[in-house]
C-alpha cells in the first residue's frame, strides 16, 4: 500500500470517528432519570478508538452496503463495548479509564451496575433501528457476541485463581472476551448489506482472527510499549499477575531459576513495578516476545486471507489498512 | 366465574408452571464456564410464581396463537425478570430471596454482576428462538421492557434520598419498574400470535394496568399480610423507609402529629420493626388502605375492560381469572 493510500484511509477513519463522536454526543441527551443516563453519557463520550463501530461501517461497505445504513448498528456495538468496560471496571476494581475516573468511582457502584445494564438495552434499541433486513441474523449475532463476552470475562476471572492455565485455555478466553465481539461487528456489517453466506463467513473469519491478533498485540504492548505513548503503566499485566499469552508461553519455555522466577508471579499474584524490566529481559531471553509476534502475524495473515473472497473495492482495501494499522499500533 | 371454572384455570396454571419448571431445569446445563452458569442456574431454578412467562403463554393463546410456539419467549421473559432480581438484590444489599441466599451472597459480587448480564443475553437468545414472525416488533417490545425496568430501578433508588416524592412520580416509577414488563409480556404474546394492532393494543393495556394493580397489591400485602403466609417480614417497606403508594398517600392525608410520625420515617430512613403495628393503625385511621384498594381495583377494571375487544375464548377467560387471582392473592 502506498503512503498516499495509507494517508487516505487514515483520513477516512478520522472523518468517520468524528461522525461517530457527534452521534455519541447527541445520544441519550433527553433521557431521564439523570441518575441512570448521566453515567451512560459519561462513558460513551469518554473517547476511545471507536474501532468496533468502524469495523461495522467498513464491513458493511465492503459487503456491498453503505455507511449511512449502518451508523445505528455501529453505535450499538460501541454501546455494548462500553457496557463491558463499565462492568469489567467494577469487577477489576479499576479506578481510572481513558484518563478519567471509572463510572463506579465517579457515580457509585449501584449507578454503575445499572448504567451498564441500560447500555446493553440501549445498544439493542439502536441496533434495531438499522434492522431493515436479516433482523433475526443480526440480533442473533449481536446476542452471541454478548454471551461470549460474558463467558470470556468469567474465564478471565477464573484464571486469576487457577494455578495452571494452558495456552489453549488462554486462547479460548481471549477468543470469547475480545475476538468474538470483533467477529460480531464484521458479521453485523455483512448482514446489514444483505451479503450472501460466503461473504458473511469471510467477514467473520476476518473479524475473529483480527480480534485474536489485536489481543496478542495488546499483551505485547503492555510489556514493550513506551510508557508516555501507551498512557498506562508498562508491565501492568505482570504487576497484576495476569496470565497473558506471553507469560504462559514463558512458563512453558523456562527451566530452572527462570521458571522459579515466573512461578513467583503466580504465587504472589503479581510483582512490584520495579521488577518489570527484569521480567521483560527474561521474556526476551526466552524468545517469547518473538513467539507472540509470530502468533499475532499468523492470526493477521488468516484474517487478511479471508478477505480474498470479497470483491476488490476501496472498502476492502480500507479493512486491510485497518488490520495492518492495528497490529502496528503503539497504543 | 363458577368454582369449577376457577378450579380448571388453577389446574391449567399449575400444569404450565410444571412445564416451565422443567424447561428451567434443563436450561444451561451443558454451558461453560461453571463460574458463569452456576449462578444463572441457581437463580432460574429457585422457583417463584412464574407469572410473567405464564402471561406470555396466555396472551399468545388469547390472541389466536398457542402455548407450544411461545415457550421459548416465555422462558425469555422469566430470564429477564431473574436478571432484575440478581442485580436489584446487589443494589438493595438483600441477603435472602425465596428463602435462599441471594446470588451475590452465595457466589460473590463479581459472579452475580456477570450472571445478571448473561441472563439478559440468554433471554434474548431464547426469545429469538420463537421469532418466526414480527421479529422486529418482538425485539423492540422486549428491549423497551428492559430499558424501562432500568429506568424504574433508577427512580426507585432516587426516591430513597429524595425528600418529596409525588404520587405521580411514584406511579411513573412502578409503571417502569413493574408494569412495563407485564405489558411487554402481553405484547410479546400478541406478536407471537401475529395478532392485529387492535389486539396488541388491548393486550398492552391489560398488561400495563394489571402490572400497576399488582404492585399496589404488593404494597398492601407488605403491611397487611399474615407473616407466616407472606414469607417475609410484614411492614418491611416501613422498616426500610420505602416511599410506597400507601405511605405517600398517608403523608398527603395526614395532619399534625400524624404527619410528624410519618415524616419521622423519612427522616430516619425507616422505623424499628416494633413500630409497624402503630403505623398500620395510622394507615387504617387515615383511610389509605381503602384508598389503595380502590386504586388497585381501578387499575384492574381498566385491565379487564381492555380484554373486551378479544374474542371470547377459554384463554381470555383464563387471563381474567389470572387478573382476579393476582389482586386477591395473600402472598
Amino acid at each position: 500500500m502506498t503512503t498516499a493510500q495509507m494517508d487516505k484511509y487514515s483520513e477516512i477513519y478520522k472523518e468517520q470517528v468524528d461522525i461517530l463522536e457527534e452521534r455519541f454526543n447527541k445520544l441519550l441527551v433527553n433521557e431521564e432519570p439523570a441518575s441512570l443516563y448521566d453515567p451512560c453519557k459519561y462513558i460513551i463520550t469518554s473517547g476511545g478508538k471507536r474501532l468496533r463501530p468502524y469495523m461495522v461501517l467498513l464491513s458493511s461497505k465492503a459487503a456491498g452496503g453503505n455507511f449511512e445504513d449502518a451508523y445505528n448498528a455501529a453505535v450499538a456495538v460501541e454501546l455494548l463495548h462500553n457496557f463491558t468496560l463499565v462492568h469489567d471496571d467494577i469487577m477489576d476494581k479499576a479506578d481510572k479509564r481513558r484518563g478519567r475516573e471509572t463510572v463506579h468511582i465517579k457515580f457509585g457502584l449501584n449507578p454503575a451496575i445499572l448504567a451498564g445494564d441500560n447500555l446493553v438495552a440501549v445498544a439493542y434499541r439502536n441496533l434495531l433501528k438499522d434492522c431493515r433486513i436479516n433482523t433475526a441474523e443480526i440480533m442473533d449475532s449481536f446476542t452471541t457476541g454478548l454471551i461470549e463476552v460474558c463467558e470470556g470475562q468469567s474465564y478471565d476471572t477464573d484464571f486469576e485463581t487457577q494455578e495452571n492455565v494452558t495456552i489453549d485455555q488462554y486462547k479460548l478466553m481471549i477468543q470469547k472476551k475480545t475476538a468474538a465481539m470483533v467477529e460480531m461487528c464484521c458479521a453485523v456489517g455483512g448482514y446489514l448489506a444483505n451479503a450472501d453466506e460466503k461473504i458473511i463467513k469471510a467477514l467473520k473469519t476476518f473479524g475473529l482472527n483480527l480480534g485474536m491478533a489485536f489481543q496478542i498485540q495488546d499483551d505485547l504492548l503492555d510489556i514493550l510499549a513506551d510508557e508516555a505513548k501507551f498512557g498506562k503503566v508498562v508491565g501492568g499485566d505482570l504487576v497484576e499477575g495476569k496470565k497473558t499469552y506471553i507469560f504462559l508461553k514463558a512458563l512453558e519455555f523456562a527451566e530452572g531459576d527462570d521458571k522459579k522466577l515466573l512461578l513467583e508471579v503466580v504465587k504472589n499474584k503479581g510483582i512490584d513495578k520495579s521488577m518489570v524490566p527484569m521480567y521483560r529481559n527474561l521474556y526476551i531471553k526466552l524468545g517469547v516476545i518473538e513467539d507472540a509476534r509470530s502468533l499475532m502475524n499468523d492470526y493477521n495473515d488468516i484474517a487478511l486471507k479471508a478477505l480474498d473472497v470479497l470483491p476488490d473495492t476501496e472498502a476492502k482495501e480500507n479493512l486491510i489498512w485497518l488490520a495492518n494499522m492495528l497490529i502496528k499500533r503503539s497504543k
